[in-house]
């Protein structure tokens, strides 16, 4: 035994195979500390595969750590290059006219869209370490970006102002995204559950679907808001103003997406189709548009469209105040989103393909291409899932598909910009919703409300929220209801009454196992949370009504009166001092009645406390067993040998609060 | 059994003995959910009492809940009447001049002090179900009321604005008080922990002796900030203006009230010499002005007191903006702080003296108290601790001594006002003073310390950044730290590998108990926390990392390679559907690895969920154990006839996120 000093010895004269219940040796309070704050922060131990390694050798792999590209390109061969030009290839034709119609959506020039697709990927390509991730801007940043820097510019009075600040916002979301990051404080990205992410991106999905009404109908006047009561108000307002000739072709090329999507779905192999639908609509709409000179009847066009690659952005940072604030708080929340759309997405492909991915060093990397990509003329971009997914059913094999993507719209960019010329907005219209609806998930919130209600509120709080108020609400929303959760499960443990299971020593819930028997004259409570300030007052209210409604079952049968009270207190993982106070309370309660308190298997903390507290002499170690079943034995050894002696220790003046 | 359907028979063939893990029967939502809400508000089960009583019955005792006097009215005696005279003559001694002293710490007219133990009182000793609580303004409370509503309104230039806005505060403050009682939502004031309190109470003892320095050194110009280095730098600023005639009283006077305190508490049988000391004092000191006329030589007096009982208020109440909204707040903050320390003390003498206290039925006293108490001139009133302490020593035996102080004080503002008139400030700075050297609890902090590192953090938050800041920001700090703590919990919770106690079927934690061996080709791994969004992608992790490093060990001993996995389930209370999504990938994970998953001991609520979410159906019911001593045995039986079937599982096709 490490340190005998500090283990309890066997004290039950009863019978000498009881176990004590030890006190864990006490650890320096700076190795403890250490110990807690590794744990917080580096969960992942990625200091280990440094561990006896030369300094030489100890650098290249922290090189490698965060470049990626130094461990996977030297063993990068021709059969993987032709895998990756294909999916490349094929996530370019996806890229170029989503670039385009996102940027619509955030209300900056179509190109920006095309200049993202170009430098991100290749900055991810060196630094990311998932194989599947496709780099490219998504809709519903782009709709924040949209309204968060709305409400401070006018994007079409002040273009000039409202690009520079999209840029600052931009950098801001990097800088946030790669201290996170380095700072390993990826975990914050999980305070997005699951539930979250299906709620919020359902309703950022509909809010962007009923956002292109616009373009489908050719209204020149819309809304600034984005709740659909603004919306539909402001669609049903100006009837007479909806053009017939765009909303023909945008529900005809809108259908033709949905067909090639629910091909692709029904027939995997041809997962290519939906993937070269848009490109498709887009060449056909334009050479509609080119033909039919629809131009001038009615349906917008993107128009001249500047050739050449990014122009440096770098000068353009707006850092003077009032625009200063908007930047950083659009930064900060589209970034979060972004980091989290990613990483999920990351993580999800990562786990369908055997590998792993590092959240944190993922930060770093999407932090990074933002960072640059601010400084040429990129705004916010991360890994959207519908490319990813293409990306992946095209079947990359590494993140060097991404580069091919990156020449492919170089291409364009240097060469291929004044075909879009023509290309009807309503096409980009019709792309955008069609790749919404495959985010509106109604079967993932069917599941969530089988499984967990509580879930279930959460995902239709960010949906309402979104939909109703705006993205950011929602979001509060649902974090907000999320972390209420957790707050309840401590502020409201469960507590429940164990009974023993037949011809056993094994003790389970009452309710669970209806098979079980009562003890005669032995309660046995069992506490399914820490024991913390939130709770402790609850406890003390819910464990004497739990002796009061014992009693009075024993009452109204006439059985054995109560004398023991057992806590199982396995499930008890912590305790602080509010929450030693409870138990010293419920101690002089149960002495007051008569009653003897019994603990069963307390976890090391909560054992180093009530020793550090001196409860553990207060309630005399002897009545402290292992299990419960050892517990129960010794009170029935001494139920049938003498009476508990209920001393009235209590009786002590009062000293202080 | 009570529903057979839904418990899984034995179907393992090794053993007949192995008891089934029961799914708990299901219950329809809306009884569920009805259950969940009664746990969440109604705790103590207050309709217990009403169970089949007859219709006017059931009307008296709903009166004598929210009248507790209705209940130990008849039952008054003569002999309680006789101690509760002298307890409630003991306290109106000491609530006169801590009731001006504490009014001139919020600005307000010295008067108020007398008007606010006169009715709250009487309110109280009808609602209230504390016999030792006695009402009264307290310092932390008035001080804030000052900084708040001094920060809009100034006192000395709008005085009659400053009062109604102190009236409206009082009003807000009640009704606060009242609904969270009425609403059941008395657990908010549990998320003030007792570390909070300690540090808090601390703080604001500190900041209140400091703003005593205007009063002893006779200052005339003094800083309107309370933290530290405003107040010094404006005392230090201005040597040249400290009296040294106010000094020097004021430090004979303090002398003298803390070697009666240091007097009575040796000997607890003469309590009423520092009961009685403030009102000596105060006698003393007019005695000594009206003799030397030293009111015209620097030492300011009280001056003209009104005569005459309460004026009503309730036309005074402010409700335009801009001040509705700092009326509101300050009432909001003040009334929660006023609460917990009611709150806290009743209960701490409760406790003392065997009874309990209805926390949610001592907010609705302590609110209407306030709310009544608003409309006839009284501010912000509670059960302060040291008032209620001198009650208790003095041998109070019901809410009747409150009474009988409100007479003494009403029988004080008929006739005895025009005695305050030479009352000089410095008494009641060094009153104020003595009061709060008691406050501040350094040795609670140093057991805070010794137990829980974490809850001395919270306390020295809480103490410093009402210091150095203010008392909102102390406040702020130390609940943000709290819950921060509780989150941390959740977010990353305890695991830990369990080895087999010597000759028993009992596991427990290997560092708790270092004598535990380590059962060869199993790794037995126990979650100490609910599995939740917060801590899914922890625990992926860190399982993967307990994997990892078993079999490394595994590997340089070459002993038996790892061969099952054990999640030993009994501290896992719940499970939300990120919670098993993550048991999803770390099943995939161990399929990949050849590992066989097991679980140990699924309490009600995981098995429920677990078996909606068809879980149980992956990892196959015969792999789910009710304790870990069964699990392990049917491994190790496995282990030693056949290999684990290490399907692969995991090929399906990609399908959603």
């Amino acid at each position: 035994m490490g340190n005998a000093d500090y283990v309890y010895p066997s004290t039950n004269e009863y019978c000498q195979c009881a176990h004590p219940v030890a006190v864990p040796p006490p650890q320096p309070f700076f190795k403890s500390f250490k110990n807690s704050l590794k744990e917080t922060f580096f969960p992942d131990d990625p200091l280990r595969q440094f561990k006896n390694k030369t300094p030489s050798r100890k650098f290249f792999l922290g090189l490698q750590y965060f470049l990626p590209i130094l461990e996977w390109g030297p063993r990068y061969t021709f059969q993987f290059l032709k895998s990756d030009l294909i999916s490349g290839i094929t996530i370019a034709s996806l890229a170029i006219p989503q670039g385009i119609s996102y940027a619509k959506l955030a209300n900056l020039p179509p190109i920006l869209g095309l200049y993202s697709s170009f430098i991100p990927p290749l900055i991810y390509a060196m630094m990311g370490s998932s194989r599947d991730l496709a780099v490219g801007t998504v809709a519903v940043a782009s709709l924040l970006i949209g309204s968060m820097l709305g409400d401070e510019v006018n994007a079409t009075e002040n273009p000039a102002l409202y690009l520079h600040l999209a840029f600052t916002a931009t950098f801001f979301a990097g800088l946030l995204q790669a201290s996170l990051g380095l700072l390993r404080l990826g975990f914050i990205v999980d305070f997005l559950s699951h539930a979250t992410i299906v709620g919020f991106m359902g309703g950022a999905a509909t809010v962007v679907i009923l956002q292109q009404l616009k373009g489908i109908l050719g209204l020149q006047h819309f809304t600034q808001s984005t709740d659909i009561i603004s919306v539909l108000r402001s669609v049903f307002s100006q009837i007479h103003e909806w053009r017939w000739e765009s909303g023909v072709l945008g529900a005809v090329f809108l259908f033709f997406l949905l067909l090639s999507r629910y091909f692709s779905k029904k027939r995997p192999k041809f997962f290519w189709i939906s993937a070269m639908a848009p490109l498709t609509t887009v060449i056909l709409g334009s050479l509609l548009v080119y033909l039919t000179h629809a131009e001038k009847h009615g349906v917008d066009v993107i128009g001249n469209l500047k050739k050449g690659l990014n122009p440096p952005s770098f000068g353009d940072f707006v850092f003077t105040s009032p625009y200063l604030t908007t930047a950083v708080k659009t930064g900060m929340i589209t970034g979060i989103i972004a980091l989290a759309e990613g990483i999920a997405v990351g993580r999800s492909f990562a786990m369908f393909k055997h590998y792993s991915i590092d959240g944190n060093k993922e930060m770093v990397a999407i932090g990074t291409m933002n960072i640059v990509g601010s400084c040429f003329s990129c705004y916010l971009t991360t890994g959207p899932f519908s490319r990813s997914a293409v990306n992946f059913n095209a079947g990359c094999k590494t993140a060097m598909s991404n580069v091919v993507m990156a020449i492919a719209v170089m291409f364009t960019l240097l060469f291929l910009t004044p075909l879009f010329h023509y290309t009807p907005l309503v096409v980009l219209s019709a792309i955008i919703i069609s790749a919404m609806l495959g985010l509106i998930d109604y079967e993932a919130a069917i599941h969530l409300w089988k499984v967990d209600k509580f879930d279930f509120v959460v995902c239709m709080g960010a949906y309402i929220g979104v939909v109703f108020a705006s993205v950011e609400v929602g979001l509060v929303i649902a974090v907000a209801i999320s972390v209420l959760r957790l707050l309840l499960f401590v502020a409201r443990p469960k507590t429940f009454v164990l009974g023993n299971l037949p011809n056993s020593t094994i003790y389970r819930s009452v309710e669970q196992y209806p098979t079980t028997n009562d003890v005669p004259g032995i309660l046995i409570l069992q506490i399914d949370a820490p024991i913390y300030f939130a709770n402790s007052s609850y406890l003390r209210e819910r464990i004497s009504r739990w002796i009061d409604e014992e009693e009075d079952k024993l009452k109204s049968t006439g059985e054995t009166s109560l004398q023991y009270v057992i806590f199982n207190m396995s499930a008890v993982g912590n305790i602080d001092t509010s929450g030693i106070s409870m138990l010293e309370e419920v101690k002089k309660i149960t002495d007051r009645r008569g009653l003897k308190l019994v603990l069963a298997n307390p976890g090391a903390e909560v054992m180093k406390k009530l020793n550090k507290s001196k409860f553990i002499e207060t309630i005399g170690k002897e009545w402290i067993y292992l299990t419960v079943g050892e517990a129960v034995e010794a009170c029935n050894y001494k139920l049938h040998t003498c009476k508990p002696d209920a001393t009235n220790e209590d009786s002590q003046p009062w000293n202080s609060v």
